[in-house]
């Protein structure tokens, strides 16, 4: 029997998620482990992926019959993915030893089937295994399929990538300019540091949307007529992207891939979209996606990543943030995404 | 030279357009034409077609370089269409008492290149004519190609019109259920007997927008999980389509083609769409699109029109509510499809 401590979903959130205080969103616990039965695996969380999407399955709001994954039940542990060590198996495809991608939760360790858990093999370069959980895995993918799949982009193509030094936003950058060789590449990003970053990977330029000349800085960057953008990767929604409808070229492209300017918000508190009449004029196309729907895709995927890397297109360890901490700081190192405090994708090693 | 009573544009607009008062936006007077030259025709204006989007071409805010239609300009007539008589031609096209569609503007008489002009030839059922400003006009193939081309309407679809009793919508609605066939056809209008009459146009069930229930309503009309619309065809933006996105199905398929609600609001008072997530999760596409993109499909569209006429697929004749007025009353009557005033297609017979 394995002793694990495990982050618990107590209440579900309606503004930014809490650890402290009455009622926190989170609470710390220690369980004990069933065994592991035939074809079940236990393994031990060593790193744990931060991801926005893990708001909207603890949202109070949330309306079960709209989630694309089953939200976390309150009284279960957080739902999230990691890399993990392979401790006992009963499973003949894994041994003692293997490193895995597997959704581990928010747990020190779990029992998992088998068939569930991800094999890891050796990365060109002898890279580090995490970015299975970063560029190399859903993170780039959705940034990939974001731009090929759902709008289309080609070279021809002005791209816009909001939250660009996000995990995501940081591949659409990179994979819109340095693979498919968009023609501009245009990023946002929260910070002068940021977005010095985000030019260094590849973008023709990056706006600081916290800048007070923000909203000129996109009209300078997106002049009218001919400079409006023909494709927007949204990561952010809100504001941001009000002011982006406003700067599409007739028949523009929305990749809508994330909104987490209102993630943590609910009600009135959530930022109306006013410029949606721009839809209409410029005659746009906003498409929604989740990486998911495109799974029979990922090998394809895969193989441009790793050319890619070969061909030294795409810059991913500087795209990683790996934070040291103890299990306890879990929850306040994920909150890190809500405040801008990382820069890439965001990985808690467990210390 | 022939004297022409015109309203002119004399101040752009911000709110709801005025005719009184200080810096009005629109100013009646009375102008010489010139004489006709050769290739031009002088027309009679006979009956004048209201269009919701020609709100959107005298807007103060509007941004030129993103408007698909020249602005009107200040001290210029108001642009519009209309049925109109051949008074004197000198083109061998027209001849005196011929009925040609033009842009006459609001203008009593006009000056015209003969090929602006568009025939009018008799239609089946000895059908009154004004049918080409509206059903069998734009606004016909507006609906039309908004169902079709744009998000590919199926009879395996459940689709929901908003203005539904509008002169696009109640085609819409007409053509998704009559024409397409699709599974389930839901309007929503301003009234409880304007809904009763789109229900007699087709529609299986109609929603007073208007209602305390409303939101409860759309609810029970579309309900979890299997009930959702997998089409919204969208004539008014604002609140409504902020629900709807709440209503749709995972994969469904927005056509966005006017947004009326808004369409006299600005800056703060414009309606901001909260659900926006909704896109992301649901996988939602949002295509904007003006009937003038399908230009080379019309015949095709008007062939559909004809056969669904001859096999009484298509009440026209009750889609139509002309006003009949003194050429001083023009605004006020086209002001009307702000206030939900009319039921169909509303056309001024000018007397």
């Amino acid at each position: 029997m394995v002793k694990s401590r495990q982050w618990l979903l107590n209440a579900k959130a309606t503004g930014l998620p809490t650890i402290e205080g009455d009622n926190p969103t989170f609470k710390l616990v220690e369980t004990d482990l069933p065994e592991p039965k035939d074809d079940e695996v236990l393994v031990k969380l060593t790193y744990l992926s931060n991801d926005p999407a893990q708001r909207g399955w603890i949202s109070k709001d949330a309306d079960p019959d709209r989630l694309y994954v089953p939200p976390v039940k309150e009284g279960s542990p957080m739902n999230a993915r990691g890399l993990a060590e392979v401790v006992e198996s009963k499973s003949s495809s894994f041994k003692k030893g293997d490193t895995v991608i597997a959704s581990t939760g928010w747990s020190e360790y779990a029992v998992l089937p088998a068939k569930q858990l991800q094999p890891t093999p050796d990365l060109p370069g002898g890279k580090g295994k995490t970015h299975y959980l970063g560029a190399l895995g859903l993170t780039g993918l959705t940034a990939y399929f974001g731009l090929t799949e759902v709008v289309g982009t080609t070279s021809d193509d002005t791209v816009v990538v909001s939250g660009a030094a996000g995990a995501t936003g940081m591949m659409a950058v990179q994979i819109a300019k340095n693979i498919l060789g968009c023609k501009r590449v245009i990023g946002m990003a929260g910070s002068d540091e940021k977005c010095k970053w985000v030019e260094s990977l590849g973008a023709d330029l990056c706006l600081n949307y916290k800048s007070s000349s923000f909203e000129e800085d996109i009209k300078k960057a997106l002049p009218a007529p001919d400079g409006f953008a023909n494709v927007y990767f949204d990561n952010v929604g809100g504001s941001i992207t009000d002011l982006m409808l406003n700067r599409m070229a007739k028949y523009g492209r929305i990749s809508c891939c994330g909104a987490i300017s209102n993630y943590n918000n609910s009600g009135d508190a959530t930022y109306g979209i006013k410029n949606w009449f721009e839809i209409i004029i410029m005659r746009l196309q906003c498409k929604g996606f989740i990486v998911l729907d495109y799974m029979d895709k990922y090998p394809e995927a895969r193989e441009v990543f790793r050319k890619a890397l070969e061909d030294g297109k795409l810059k991913i360890d500087e795209g990683e943030q790996i934070v040291k901490g103890g299990f306890e700081d879990v929850p306040k190192t994920w909150l890190q995404l809500f405040s801008g405090g990382n820069t890439g994708k965001l990985v808690t090693a467990i210390q």
